[in-house]
């Protein structure tokens, strides 16, 4: 059994073109052409097996991973496979989850919504406290990173099995949104000091591009202008924070104000 | 006069030797060595011009900024010299200030310490928050990525320029300031609710390392265990935040106790 096993281990090796399409992933259009993307490192990848999500094919350096969806590949093969700049030793192609925004959610809960958010490590991190302050869904323009994005899957440390991204046209589901009462909020610099208000813990959070910040279409929804300030309150010099920071601080005082 | 300056725009050109010195500059043992670094896009040059530190040279393609520093490129040849992906218009060449930490000021203060944190963007973004927040001073391990990585610079949009950022042995800085007195704050999965606190405006905040936290050295030093809570607060799932999410949500809650 053992002389078998080491036996097909040595046999199965990985073919050219099963690269190729592996590598291919690191386009978005080919993503969405073949509606898979690439997740890399051993934690990752045990987490995606016992979620919901499908895993097509597993990549694992001998000794990491058992079972019959895992092909052994040498570290080798592994960096040809790799997206990442050292690679891991566990790779999985995995199939796009799909999923429908029901606006109904927006009555009790909170949501985040991405107007053009470029850098994939912006995303990725945006993603990763949506999870830890308990957002489940975020809405992002079509110009958005994609989430299946590689360095975005990476930056989310697993928190992309659990976090439901949508993309859509944002204007119209915050004017729609807008007009069954949902409070809409923003951070803008003329803004009202986010710790003068009594925040909601339902609604959506509009965060804007990294250079142009939200966009006029957006803007037009917003209800509540907020804005974090720097301290001392009245300091110049620094001119803004990064958006998944802003991002970061904003949830953070929403769901500190949950436990009053 | 018009036809001197066009003439010398042309003449004037950058040699391959230039072009090797800036891209060496990628390099931490070279920008150590030669007590530089360099800084790229128009707007951080312009306000390194009118700063206190020393620019020794600046490259700008044609039309974007004059004066004696600046040297006139051409778009290829500022390909060259960049370390962006996408080159900018301008770069600059500058000098390493040097600056010396006086713990006196953990009197009245507030200062961050990183152990180890490796990520650039992780160390940028951070000395970004720490000048919107108001902190003048950032305490880094020897293994703490440096200051003046290109992608560092970058991330700090600007706040390297008012940001102290020292190279120390952090557990021995630690463990002096304890003895004095001073507050050593760190966050820690067994923390204390960070909102169940009344946080000092002074004192050192501990962040730790992307991977292994807060290391057992600098640990030890502590005297403050903060936890951010994730939400809802029995929340099973996202295990972590990404440092410089947890340093912003710290410092923004250090500061909004400050304004009561």
């Amino acid at each position: 059994m053992l002389v078998t096993k080491l036996f097909c281990t040595f046999v199965i090796m990985i073919t050219k073109a099963e690269i190729q399409l592996v590598r291919s992933l690191a386009d978005k259009r080919n993503r969405d052409e073949l509606g898979l993307f690439v997740a890399e490192g051993e934690k990752l990848v045990e987490e995606l097996r016992s979620s919901s999500l499908r895993v097509r094919k597993i990549y694992a350096l001998e000794g990491v991973m058992q079972g019959d969806d895992v092909q052994i590949v040498t570290p080798k093969e592994m960096e040809r496979l790799s997206m990442l700049k050292t690679a891991n030793n566990t790779l999985a192609v995995v199939e796009q989850p799909r999923y429908t925004f029901d606006p109904a959610m927006l009555a009790e809960s909170l949501v985040l919504a991405l107007d053009d958010v470029q850098n994939p490590g912006n995303l990725g991190t945006i993603i990763r406290l949506a999870d830890w302050f308990g957002i489940s869904d975020i809405l992002c323009s079509p110009a958005t990173a994609d989430c299946f994005n590689p360095k975005v899957v990476q930056a989310t440390m697993g928190a992309i099995l659990r976090v439901k991204v949508h993309y859509l046209d944002l204007p119209t589901m915050l004017l729609q949104a807008k007009s069954q009462g949902v409070p809409i909020y923003g951070t803008f610099l003329d803004g009202e000091n986010i710790y003068d208000r009594t925040l909601d813990q339902r609604g959506i959070i509009v965060m804007g591009n990294e250079g142009k910040g939200i966009s006029a279409e957006c803007a037009a929804a917003v209800t509540d202008r907020l804005f974090i300030p720097p301290y001392p309150a009245d300091r110049a010099g620094s001119e803004s924070l990064n958006v998944a920071i802003a991002t970061a601080v904003t949830c953070a005082e929403f769901r500190r104000q949950a436990k009053k």
